[in-house]
């Protein structure tokens, strides 16, 4: 049995020196975690791991952590170069910019890269990773899905030996707190949305997490590590949740339903799909009983069944938790390609047509409370070749009506076709919201 | 960067060659899983895995798996002898003879050693984990707990850089479907068990199932990884669910609790707590949720805060994708110290008194339906010093009542001495019954 590494003499190697980019929140939870459980680490590890170098925006600022002896780059990209620095920790974030110049930097020197940056991995992550393989060269991003749940290890070793035939989950936190809390207090978006910002668990911007552009960054990252796949960010069909009112909470759970932001991904003989939108799951799915703002993830191997991860999908400690068992893989040299096999060897899918895929969908339309609205619509579902399994229609006192229907299992196409021959009518107020129904 | 692997020329590697042992359920899983899944196994492996030797009890018996060109060992420790072995798999089973002689031999051979064997690794795991040290040899065994979920792979690796404070779940599959359709069909342990056992899901021979000890196995792996301590199977408190009625089950419902065997550990200044038990855990607890025979794990890491992990924990399909995980691992040269660390540096810690301990309590007590009975109970308590929070009693029609009561936090002591001052009263029928109540 080849014996390359020195477990059992962690004194006789040298320390694993990081250079961390970025002191944010989650920069300051790596620096407090390395400190607080060294000892731990240098037994896990087999090695001690240092800090010798850090970059952030600002030199002073006090941030409650210690780096006294530890040299300070104002240009990050430095980082790379330095002669005292084994692994860059990249946690500044954005797709492009000084985070991408770190990381090709960074592993053009030959030196391992450990990032927690979706962003990044989903637009660059075939890119980076042909260098990480023609070097055999580090490249880890366990933190960039689903925060401190070790999904990636678990996958891509831990599921190994499975073809993944489907992997989906609650990929952004922000979301799910705004969905779980609007179900709880039967209120609707926008309040909900002005208190999660006020309280800081939504950005003041929050375009990125409510239009699911952040759970589809996870999600392309997850389908290419789970099926051996190139990676196709631009490939997922990618909704958001502002749309969503309390009614439709509110019918979905009177049919039995939770209403989750879903990212979902399938391999399947017409190709990859990759979708992110609200979607209705059963109350007794282990997805429709993930609280605030966690996350999970499902996948489903073809000999090991449904697995089922849940835990904390964001914050300073779980990142921080994902981040450095990066580090600790790669102090040990155990660490593989970076998407679990050479990107040359990652197949190039074909995308499957998004609309032919069948099922039940939840259709919510506001109209106008008048007589020939019912007939309307129904002959639109009719023409258009979809068939209604349950059908709801609630007043209110201001002339309007709202009404809520399930299809029987019939192609998105069709209930897209239903839609555009509705959109014209004078009968609906503000555009219908559709929802697949997971059936899973 | 070291770089001692050569993950992209997978080509040039030789072949990891396994030799078998047991080709029961779990081996012809696994045989068939290899030949299912080759490709996708050579691409993450780096290298071709093939079966080279195989050892059962009959030769001849067709397992619907081909095995032509596959020599046969009538003596399975012959396997670890073999040239053209690289990597022994033991299926067998058992404590000590012929499991344990193999992996003494193949160890002692310097070849890496996988096995299900949770028996074994429980009574065993340190010694020959200190061979495997020793020499550096690969010892895996991920499918001796909860079969099919990664839970070694990402607690051990996914969760490295935390302390973990405690670790528990439902490891026992059996006791979960009987306890799972006792609640939801209101039947007795005797008539469930006889069911599942004419349906193979119990075998013949149920203790090691709902005695707890299988779970014990487990519970005492999975402290020893988690926590960095030595292995003590021996410091389980182990108790099983042949006791539970029905009205248990009942009265735990109306409390808004479910009824499950939970394996438990915890570290603390106290020393280390291991315990297997029947325990009450709140209905919105995600082990609430786990359905039929399904396995699922928590574990409460110092910045992951808390992940949960649930799947399949036995069958063959699941518990061969946990074995081929580990031959992936080794195949890949990336497999590190059996227990995460080597074992000369696990600490021995000592058992913390399991007494003493405090929480809510359920107590149940069957007892003759007659004058001055409650009062006996109620001054038992008082004088062993527990104060109780909720009381029920529900009479029947044969003259006998059923107790269900719930204490404030008190000791473990405090609840026995409070039984053991109602042990020699005539109004008791048949013992207590004492469950606590998980409050996580």
């Amino acid at each position: 049995m080849p014996n390359s590494r020195t477990d059992t003499a962690s004194s006789q190697r040298p320390p694993l020196r990081l250079g961390i980019a970025g002191l944010g929140t989650v920069g300051t939870g790596v620096m407090r975690l390395l400190a607080e459980n060294a000892a731990l680490i240098e037994r896990r590890a087999g090695r001690a791991v240092t800090v010798t170098a850090v970059s952030a925006r600002d030199a002073k600022r006090d941030r409650g952590i210690h780096l006294t002896g530890i040299a300070f780059e104002s240009d990050m990209t430095a980082l790379a170069a330095r002669d005292d620095v084994d692994c860059v920790v990249e946690l500044v974030g954005g797709t492009d910019g000084p985070a991408l110049a770190l990381a090709q930097a960074t592993l053009g020197a030959g030196k391992a890269l450990v990032t927690a940056n979706k962003a990044m991995i989903a637009h660059h992550g075939m890119d980076l990773a042909r260098i990480s393989d023609g070097g055999d060269i580090p490249l880890k991003f366990e933190a960039a899905v689903a925060g401190g749940i070790p999904v990636i290890k678990a996958l891509r070793e831990g599921a190994s030996a499975n073809r993944i035939m489907r992997v989906y989950g609650i990929l952004n936190g922000t979301c799910n707190f705004i969905l779980t809390k609007m179900e709880a207090e039967g209120r609707g978006f926008e309040d909900v949305l002005a208190e999660a910002q006020a309280k800081g668990f939504a950005e003041a911007d929050p375009a990125f997490d409510v239009d699911g552009i952040d759970a589809a960054h996870k999600l392309s990252i997850l389908a290419a590590m789970c099926f051996g796949t190139q990676l196709d960010f631009d490939g997922v069909a990618t909704h958001g949740i502002r749309d969503i009112r309390a009614e439709d909470i509110r019918e979905a759970t009177a049919l039995g339903y939770r209403v989750r932001l879903i990212g979902m991904a399938e391999q399947g003989e017409a190709g990859l799909t990759q979708s992110v939108g609200p979607c209705l799951v059963h109350e007794d799915h282990p997805l429709g009983y993930v609280p605030g703002s966690l996350n999970a993830v499902v996948a489903e191997g073809n000999f090991v069944g449904r697995l089922f991860f849940e835990g904390a999908g964001a914050g300073d400690g779980p990142t921080a938790s994902a981040v450095v068992a990066d580090i600790i893989d790669v102090a040990r040299d155990e660490y593989g390609p970076a998407f679990a096999m050479p990107v040359d060897q990652l197949q190039a899918m074909s995308r499957a047509d998004a609309g032919a895929g069948t099922g039940k969908r939840y259709v919510r339309l506001l109209v106008e409370d008048r007589t020939g609205v019912l007939a309307e619509i129904a002959i639109a579902m009719r023409d258009a070749g979809v068939s209604v399994e349950s059908f709801i229609q609630r007043g209110s006192e201001d002339g309007r009506a709202l009404i809520a229907l399930v299809t029987h299992a019939c192609s998105g196409d069709a209930v897209a076709d239903a839609m555009r021959r509705l959109s014209g009518s004078s009968a609906l107020v503000g555009p219908p919201m559709v929802m697949p129904i997971l059936d899973l």
